[in-house]
């Protein structure tokens, strides 16, 4: 469907807790240059590359039996926020064993991001507005 | 300090799971007017009162023992993600009671948001890169 989706496909269903969520926090890297090679004040350019990654992790999201949904958001600062949720941590450990291995084919995170956290947790409670 | 503190001042401390998150995802309506009385194509702008109610939201967390970090970002499509991080769930349950106690003082949230969703849930496990 439309870009909207691919930003927040979990608008589409909420299921009921307990299910688990990653919240992987990021910084581009300011020095990274884009593929046009040029850096843009006020905002970090992804570095050559990332653009593909990125999709492709989410592809591999996607395929996982297990995963529910993504949202993710940058800002013009360059900080980025991607949660996506999981039924099980079964579901996010087969996601991440595919994704390193993808990602090791690819250039090291190190030329992406300035700083990165990434938090397994699992959601307890959830609301939503407006209440279906 | 500065901005970009702001935004992420989770980069400073990082501790041991377990403790809590609170994952606010939420767009804005893309028929609220700015301050400035204009919507910019691509992006929804807030609604007169916005950033002061988010502003004080931040300050509320801040005051609150057993904060430990908030991160936020919103794109250019308007879906923004904010993350705060607590120690426990006793200290989420006194920000909210304040929370909701400053925004139903401040104009309903229909006015801000389209659509949001809230979750809370326990970090089992964190990383973050560079290793400190």
């Amino acid at each position: 469907m439309q870009s909207s989706e691919t930003k927040s496909d979990r608008r589409e269903r909420l299921p009921e807790p307990p299910y688990f969520a990653v919240i992987f926090t990021s910084v581009r890297r300011a020095d990274a240059e884009s593929e046009a090679g040029e850096v843009s004040a006020g905002q970090a350019e992804a570095a050559p590359g990332y653009d593909t990654m990125a999709q492709r992790m989410l592809e591999l999201a996607r395929q996982q039996p297990g995963f529910l949904g993504v949202e993710s958001a940058r800002g013009a600062d360059g900080l980025g926020i991607t949660v996506s949720y999981w039924e099980s941590e079964e579901a996010i450990r087969r996601w991440r064993d595919d994704a390193e291995h993808q990602v090791a084919q690819a250039l090291g995170r190190e030329q992406w991001y300035a700083w990165f956290t990434l938090h397994v947790a699992k959601v307890e409670r959830a609301w939503e507005f407006p209440v279906r």
